[in-house]
């Protein structure tokens, strides 16, 4: 079980209504002063090849963990589109669970930049699996990008 | 249903282990002579915040697009991870099919390095909504990077 | 000597003040339309430690070609800057000219994505050197990013 | 004046080579156990149009920064190629010196990748303006890539 008091309120709002997060079993753990936390528990329906986490997988929730770390900083009516993101898969991602952090880096008016970093737990052993680095663009009710 | 006459066989074997490409509903429609596509059909359990398709589904067949390509033009015994990836996200994933095309660009005994692209198509109107870079790595037996 | 009637006016003062340009040997020779192209001759200033072009100058046309770019498609008043961006340097730069070629993907208000390749040419042989991808983003009076 | 006891002698040896480091005044000062630091004076020759560091600069001297942090934990006779990377220009580069730094996350015995940050230092005051991700490539006497 979550808990709630580590994200705050509109960033957990938004991440309920992300469908793909929900399908995958992701969970928003932590949404906070530009940091935040998605952790994925291992099932089969989340592989490639070879039994690991699937790349698009480690990814998606990577680049969700760098939206809502901006979100978290953004004022409660924004909303955060990504623009761009890169993925550095530096090792096979195994294990029972992922962890994905995203934290800003720099946050400006109309883009924003974070570092991706995602790392699998297996028998208790931490392995950083990937790195990124992503630019989100903020949404108002005024903009539209 | 897939022509499964435009994606060799080996190849065919490799993606229906992908756990993720079924779990998500995508589907392998070619992949031959560097050049592979994967087409995804919309559902709300692959959906952003605003019902969109989220950037976490267009990249994770992206992804897999360009592995594909890959994997076309290597001998059949090889396998292929995925090394880094960029994604630019240009407009909004919207639409009632995705379809991700991966073309190799420089295919080397090591490395091979792929253009990534991905339309949405609405009520017949097709609009690219993404376009990434990718470098892949060829593992045979006798290696593992 | 530069073709300038191929690259429009306001886009040269701006290029010309550019003193990287300049020190690297570089020219721009089209900016029109969402394309521009700056070629770059060979000179051991410019050189790596096996005495091909170096990823840096490789990179920095790159990044310049992408920049006019989008200048092209601007008004003359606005400028740009690149916010990110991302090169696969895919075969050596060796030759005795680069020609950077920068193209308009996606041209929105606040942000331009341009596609960059960078060929080498060689004794009249042709050869992509280097891909990329980038994100731009419009400077006018009244902002600032 | 560099203190070259921070760096090791084959490091030293391939820098010194670099015809584009020389031609930009760009140093190394330090290059050991997988972390390599390069500084560049400013000086109008390095300038983009408003007169700041060229992204170009400051991109070939962040990738040069992570290609000796690579060759730092290889073998003295190895040399090391840049396959790919990402710079996200977070900042205007402006002030009388930037610092590029690079640092090995994962050192395989193929691929390496890297971080890389630069900091411009304007007055004493120190600002990060760019991060960035590299993939690199070892080449060794009996390989090419």
């Amino acid at each position: 079980m979550n808990d709630t008091t580590d994200v705050a309120g509109h960033v957990r709002v938004n991440f309920d209504r992300q469908g793909l997060m929900a399908h995958l079993g992701a969970q928003l753990v932590h949404a906070r002063d530009g940091v935040a936390r998605i952790e994925l528990g291992y099932g089969p329906q989340l592989s490639q090849q070879h039994g690991y986490f699937h790349a698009g997988a480690t990814s998606a929730i990577a680049d969700s963990a760098g939206g809502y770390a901006a979100l978290s900083v953004f004022e409660p009516d924004a909303s955060v589109l990504t623009v761009d993101f890169t993925m550095n898969l530096i090792a096979p991602a195994r294990g029972e669970r992922l962890e994905a952090v995203g934290t800003v880096v720099r946050a400006g008016r109309t883009l924003t930049v974070c570092r991706l970093e995602v790392t699998a737990v297996a028998d208790g052993t931490r392995t950083v699996v990937a790195i990124g680095q992503q630019t989100v663009i903020r949404i108002t009710a005024r903009n539209g990008a």
